[in-house]
């Protein structure tokens, strides 16, 4: 039978979601009808809600209100170390790992002149302006391994002074993998990348 | 770090849904920061609409108006063959099969007394008038196989009157099933159901 329209634009909505195909939205729909008005309101709200998020005037990371928790926080806002980083997302996975206590910024992209993506669409010239404003002494480009990357760290090495030491993370095997199953490129970074014991 | 409440609010309403943990919710609220407002309010406002979603007045199936699809379809609404089912779910896996052009009547449950679920918690007076008014002449009970399933079926059945034909759907082996990996209870059953070549 056909469902009624309220139903299908629910699971229509839902179906857009990466990971959810249609039957997987019509179970969260149908979830969803016994839910009481209430609830569904709050769920409704709370994805309106998203089209304020704001995005943190310096590092470009979300936040409530002007500035993130990582540019709010003292010891890190006045840490001389700077990550470059792709997305929202790659920050957070950063973040994950706990191990990192400097600042971040996002670019929103990597540069890809096919896509007609130069410079001035990515954040760099404020990138650029924070170095120098807040005296970074370090900047680690923590830019994904593409052809793209690779050419936005270029680009952002040689638009630094000398004066500040830029490094890329490294590549290489990752933890828990195996030689055998790792591809040839992988590989090969992981040999260029060696160290000294 | 910690999030903006504003993105960790859709996290939390995202991960109330069956199968969705706290990482998919994250990945699905992410992905969403990226759509316009629009787009928001569309999910949200589609979302908010379900508190409106009507069940149909005879069977209890989902409707837009008064009326489910099944109940205003001519042919079917003047079928002589009522199946019931505990849930709306229940009524779409069977619509699915494709095979039955009959009406439905939803119970929203079954007898369960330890959960306080009576006669009059169901939709059981309802279904007994509908048997009367509509000329039933059939009655295909497709209630699930369990204590309370079984005890819901010998009650509707010794409230019809002996005119009407009430079958309960078969149960056995299922189809690509095999043997050797069917639990033993369905075996037993299967068995009691075999059927005359």
């Amino acid at each position: 039978m056909e469902l009624p329209e309220k139903l299908l634009k629910v699971v229509r909505q839902f179906s857009r979601l990466p990971g959810v195909g249609e039957k997987t939205a019509l179970r969260q729909s149908l979830i969803m009808t016994k839910w009481n008005k209430e609830d569904l309101v709050h769920f409704a709200e709370a994805v309106k809600a998203l089209a304020e998020l704001n995005h943190c005037e310096k590092c470009g990371m979300f936040c409530d209100d002007k500035l993130c928790k990582i540019c709010l926080d003292y010891g890190r806002s006045h840490s001389k170390t700077l990550c470059v980083v792709e997305s929202v997302t790659d920050c957070l996975a950063i973040e994950r790992s706990g191990n990192f206590k400097g600042k971040f910024h996002i670019l929103f992209g990597v540069l890809n002149p096919l896509l007609g993506i130069g410079p001035d669409e990515l954040k760099l010239d404020q990138f650029i302006d924070r170095v120098k404003n807040e005296e970074i002494e370090e900047v680690i480009l923590a830019v994904n391994p593409s052809v793209e990357g690779d050419a936005t760290c270029a680009y952002i090495k040689q638009m630094l002074p000398d004066s500040v030491r830029v490094d890329r993370i490294g590549f290489g095997i990752p933890m828990g993998g195996s030689l055998e199953f790792v591809d040839a490129l992988t590989i090969t970074k992981a040999l260029e990348n060696r160290r000294h014991l």
